[in-house]
């Protein structure tokens, strides 16, 4: 567990810290946040010393949320890694990105003379979605990574996870489960992701089970019902949803029908195959239905296992009580943003004074033991009003490769 | 070649027409509009006269747009039948949309006595939910429908197809393609629609050939690259997207990756397979890729083949320049929402003057030939300030069963 902590960008020159409440030695949910410096794929390949981030530098600063479950093991390890996959997917760009002219399509480069008249038809790909991409990639090797270690790690359970990266003047927002993250700019609340469920992703999923039937192991059925069927109701008609449908309509019931359907429940209590209730995330490669052999990972990555959306911090005006709020579904079950918004604001005067902990207890009775981070966006205490770019970062970490 | 029309739901007394402005005998664009009396499944099925709508009637209102390619065989036959698989779909729903009681969830019902304690977790299934269900199996046995009569009624073609069904104080907008439904409201733009096309589809796209390659035909790779590759760039690095990423990274370049991508083209050059531009809609069961066995409709379709919106138009207060407005993408390529708005707003003073064809030139010279549609949603010229259902609504038409 670890209690709600405040972190301005101009902060970050107290070394960055997640505080664990102590409920339990174990934790299953993580936290990380850092500084990171991306070098050049051709530089030497491990600097284990933290190195400062110098102006030439391209340097960016991550917060991670990991809400674990089955186990702290995929947890703890993408708190430690996420950011230096990340890292790694950033390295061929570092030119690139610093460079205001379009990214080329082709590396290494075509001459010129010998490019232009040929490709009349040429997408502009511009640098944010270099980022969003790596990103992108930066998750998926993640997961291969608990997959290939998981036996000789001993990494257990998955996890959602929830992760900024602020780059170049821009904050990124990817996310791949049910954590949320918002923004609250002068009291306006700006949603930063989306929560991927059993209901907000019902069509996905029966589409794949739909497609792959094999998936579903002969014990599941694609198709919704509003309650589970009894044999004696055979031949009569129920309410039901195809994977293409968002109505519902009557059909007459088959045999076929009598299996577990394989999304069930509302709210909270809908699971995918009667055992997870959340459809994105890293790990769980070793989740199977309960007594059975039928595996479930397949369903909770595929197609956009991560979901990453962009705030161009220097396009608006940020006041101090400006801050990102980073929370697991623990938080958001309980609570709203607008509630959310106003504590913060409220416990952020607080904080000034007292430090870390916070002494106000309305969080601790809303939520207890739920994982919160928020990072403050205004200008720091006593910096100039500018974009938190302009702000002194550190300190910085060196970057070893997170493949093994 | 129909031009713009408009139709007050209070006007439904002047028989419902489809202008053909003339332009061609055949054209591959369709439009109709009925008022449908949806008789109860245990009726006799077919009642080939037309019958007045009275209280006790399930009737709805209905305007459909059909934007033909590659012959107007599957337009056609849509706007003659399309209508009559809804009230198809509504037969087994009579008693229960007029009755305010919560839909039963099987049918028929089970005994109270035997029914409460036994399912704790129910799924509560609204009325609205059953008219969307309805609308979207009506699509569906609608494209069924083609695919068997093709070859018996020289059926050539596809179709996007944009259906709005007005019923018991609800405008239902269904779309499969990409036409667009906008209403009007006040001077307020509310989108009723959204666009299916290879860009917006892109993932689905991309999945569906990523889970299936055998669609593909060793043709075509699922990848997207921003431009066509050459023979020579094999191993060099280049950008791409797979089926989860919305933003874009570099890849070494592989002989697979020389295949033509599946989805290819910007804008309104994008294209499936080198084909077509319009990724959902109706027909097109034979279409194939030029020149190859490579069929095409496995990617029009699922996993959600049209959509549903709903607006309660008894939750809004509603003033007689208040339209509904229906276009093709021959429409809304030369023009936007707020130009239409403007243009449907003062084409209506003139129409009241001197008829149902417009003497201003705007719309001819914007988008000569372009499908379009405009419904009054506000009170009729001599009618009461109420909503529309209270308004006479004739001519009805009885209703024939659409399948044969």
């Amino acid at each position: 567990v670890f209690v709600p902590k405040s972190l301005s960008l101009s902060s970050l020159s107290i070394p960055p810290r997640v505080i664990n409440a102590g409920k339990s030695q174990h934790n299953e949910d993580q936290a990380c946040c850092e500084v990171v410096v991306v070098d050049r794929r051709c530089s030497p390949r491990c600097n284990p010393v933290p190195k400062e981030c110098t102006e030439e530098d391209l340097c960016f600063h991550y917060w991670g949320l990991f809400d674990g479950h089955a186990g702290s093991g995929a947890a703890v390890m993408a708190s430690k890694l996420l950011h230096l996959h990340i890292c790694d997917q950033l390295r061929d760009l570092v030119d690139i990105l610093q460079d205001s002219s379009p990214p080329p399509l082709c590396l290494p480069g075509i001459l010129p003379s010998d490019a232009l008249p040929r490709f009349h038809l040429e997408k502009a790909v511009s640098h944010e979605s270099l980022v969003i991409g790596a990103i992108e990639n930066a998750f998926k090797r993640m997961d291969e990574q608990i997959e290939r270690e998981r036996m000789t790690r001993l990494v257990a359970g998955g996890c959602c996870a929830l992760a900024v990266v602020y780059l170049l003047g821009k904050v990124y927002v990817a996310n791949a489960g049910d954590s949320r993250a918002i923004i609250i700019r002068n009291g306006e609340i700006i949603p930063m992701s989306r929560e991927f469920t059993p209901e907000t992703e019902r069509q996905r999923l029966q589409f794949l089970g739909f497609l792959r039937p094999e998936l579903l192991g002969n014990e599941f059925t694609h198709l919704e019902f509003p309650r589970r069927i009894q044999h004696k109701e055979l031949g009569k008609k129920m309410l039901y949803r195809d994977q293409n449908m968002n109505g519902w309509a009557y059909k007459r019931i088959e045999e076929d029908d009598l299996k577990f359907p394989l999304i069930y429940g509302e709210g909270k209590k809908a699971r995918v195959m009667a055992t997870i209730g959340v459809t994105r995330g890293l790990g769980d490669h070793d989740l199977k239905v309960y007594n059975s052999n039928i595996h479930i990972k397949p369903f909770l990555s595929s197609p956009v296992s991560r979901q990453v959306r962009v705030y161009d911090l220097t396009q608006y005006e940020h006041c101090p009580d400006d801050v990102l709020v980073l929370g697991t579904d623990g938080l958001w079950d309980v609570t709203n943003d607008r509630e959310v918004a106003d504590l913060v604001v409220r416990s952020r005067g607080v904080l000034k004074e007292r430090g870390w902990r916070l002494p106000n207890d309305k969080l601790g009775q809303a939520a207890p033991g739920r994982g919160t981070a928020t990072v403050g966006m205004g200008p720091g205490p006593g910096g100039a009003q500018g974009p938190p770019d302009q702000l002194p970062a550190s300190p910085t970490r060196g970057v070893r490769n997170p493949g093994t």
